[in-house]
């Protein structure tokens, strides 16, 4: 049985964390951003990173420590991505990690380190690793440390559940940021998973990869794709209970779809949620280039942001995104109303699709006609507010 | 030695058109909607079209056409796309060049058939037949063909040149209509040239075929490609020479690159042009993806919007586009200023550069220093103004 509880990160035995302002976001430091995470034990962690090949420096040094090193815990700002910024820029990733040893006792390997913000900008280190020096860890800190990763998002991201197995109960609770650049293969999206179950490090791989495929990697709000981002899963094995895995999967999936579906909802300018649930492709690449072409077509999320629902620019959109596909078996529902039959305009009263695609929340369910395979994402709006705050500085 | 004249479709010896209102556009048939096109003889013929997969029936019906028969003109209308329109949208393309037929005394079989405007609404098909009935066909009227076929477009678009050549002077000349859904491998984008130069219909082919690759599908706006495109070169031999090839291919690219720019100047809600002209690819493949990346990403056109040189976001693009790039080997130029040296941020002042990203025109050198592979791509900014002209109706 899965239940909500609270403490985010803390809601999980033998974790601790906190937050405090390093003046990176504004110089007066009034804002929180600077996080640290950390487990009384060593934990067996798995992490997936940006597939981006221009990978900023927390990146790498984070896969530099996870290769070499038991991983106690996890240090993050906002306000600076530290990407493209060369040796340097590696050197200040370190210099965290070894902030966050010193402020813990440990050794700086054994921290991962994330980074959210502006890219191409110096790190400010001399603040940062002042910032890191008077965090305070305890048991009630989470929220706050999902606000200190806060870059223009506007809502903390956090949610945990305990769940109780026929070997006894766990604890599983995270936390994320995201906003613009979201798209699937990660984003400008940090997340922290943390657990007290006891997994071994090769199947915690295993479980991650399978979630962030049905959570993270089914996400995208404009398209574009980070540089730093990062999924990290600590499991310090506290409760001292290995639950089945199927359970484990399903708490994990609950927890990365929650927080995934939290950073569709406070995408940039967002104003409408939409599921794409695709059906019915000849293969499983095109049922995720379909529906990715849908949900990344600015024309589509356009006419959402007006509230129509337009569905010529959806089988416009299918029919170049490379996949197999035949007009005349297409079918478009928005709910279950058919909007498209056969690939012509179905006989449901235009008014009716219309209150659909008033509401904030929607499905649209499309069927190829062409196999059984399918695919979801969960997409946006494309409004004037989206490009107003990313007209640049 | 190209000059260039005025006369636009009529421009080349032996093409009459003309235009008309057949009310699609607004009951009241006060805009011009409707347009024929003719040559006194037989053309030599080549045509490009969409490479959606939903093909509008025009586009079908022009393709039959162009396979059976020899090619005197083509009818056109805009306000309606006759997209999605199933069998009876057949009908209709099949109609319209029946009407131009009648009224020319010709075989429907020899004209090619363009429509443009909504998808999936059926074609008010009586009006359009009267409206085609009472076109006067003249060698006065390309201009208002060229407004004929506009749908969101500001302003009509052609261009016409003569070549003097050692063998003779001929003429070449077109009009094109665009606006949004600009995206390589055309887009809601139609365009008609005609020239008076005698070239054999297989070396028509393979000439417009390399022109389109390096203008029409060169130019992109929101990423999106429509159901509707076609590009057609009518050759009427009139002039009674035959050019040497590479003269006649510079002056059909001439045609093509300036209603190509003028598309893309007249995109939507556009306020800036900007030329990409990627370098140093491994590849001509990661060349193009490369340059169409930075082209389409919406963060890096919302960074134009507002005058903003992103260069991290242009980096961002290129990691994620699956084309083989080495951050630190990476250069980027505004105009001939520096802003990335070898991945990161060069000592040009940012006030200059911010002078070049708040022109109406600029161009961005990159090169990422791995091959000798090459692409220039003609972009624009994603504006406010364009979320607001596509929020539907």
């Amino acid at each position: 049985m899965i239940r909500k509880i609270p403490g985010g990160l803390t809601a999980p035995v033998g974790f601790l964390c906190g937050s405090s302002s390093s003046g990176i976001k504004n110089p007066k430091a009034t804002r929180l951003d600077t996080a640290l995470i950390l487990s009384e034990v060593p934990c067996a962690t798995a992490a997936t990173f940006t597939t981006n090949l221009v990978k900023a420096a927390p990146v790498l040094i984070s896969m530099e420590h996870l290769n070499s090193s038991k991983i106690r815990g996890v240090v993050l700002n906002s306000g600076n991505a530290n990407a493209c910024t060369g040796a340097p820029g590696k050197a200040d990733a370190r210099s965290m990690a070894a902030a966050a040893a010193q402020a813990t006792g440990l050794k700086k390997e054994e921290f991962l380190v994330c980074s959210t913000g502006r890219i191409g900008v110096p790190m400010p280190m001399d603040r940062i690793a002042k910032g890191i020096a008077k965090v305070t860890l305890d048991r009630e800190s989470s929220l706050r440390c999902a606000e200190a990763i806060m870059t223009s998002d506007t809502f903390a991201k956090e949610v945990s559940f305990s769940v109780k197995t026929a070997q006894g109960t766990f604890r599983i609770g995270g936390i994320a940021k995201g906003a613009g650049m979201i798209d699937p293969n990660m984003a400008t999206m940090l997340c922290v998973v943390t657990t007290d179950a006891a997994i071994p490090q090769p199947t915690l791989r295993k479980v991650l990869k399978a979630s962030v495929e049905h959570s993270f990697n089914r996400i995208t709000i404009d398209g574009d794709m980070s540089t730093n981002d990062t999924v990290i899963l600590l499991a310090n094995g506290a409760s001292q209970i290995t639950p089945p895995l199927d359970i484990f999967q399903k708490a994990l999936d609950l927890v990365n779809q929650t927080l995934a579906k939290m950073i569709v909802k406070d995408g940039e300018g967002v104003t409408k949620f939409v599921e794409i649930d695709l059906r019915g492709a000849a293969s499983a690449k095109d049922a995720r280039l379909a529906a990715e072409a849908i949900a990344n077509s600015t024309l589509v999320k356009c006419a959402w942001a007006g509230g129509d629902p337009n569905w010529g620019r959806i089988m416009d959109a299918m029919g170049y995104c490379g996949a197999r596909m035949v007009e005349e078996k297409t079918d478009i529902y928005y709910e279950t109303l058919p909007v498209v039959k056969n690939g012509l305009v179905a006989k449901t009263p235009s008014a009716k699709v219309r209150a659909i695609a008033a509401r904030h929340e929607f499905r649209i369910r499309i069927e190829m006609g062409l196999g059984k395979f399918s695919h979801i994402v969960w997409t946006t709006d494309l409004t004037e507010e989206y490009v107003r705050l990313n007209l640049g500085e």
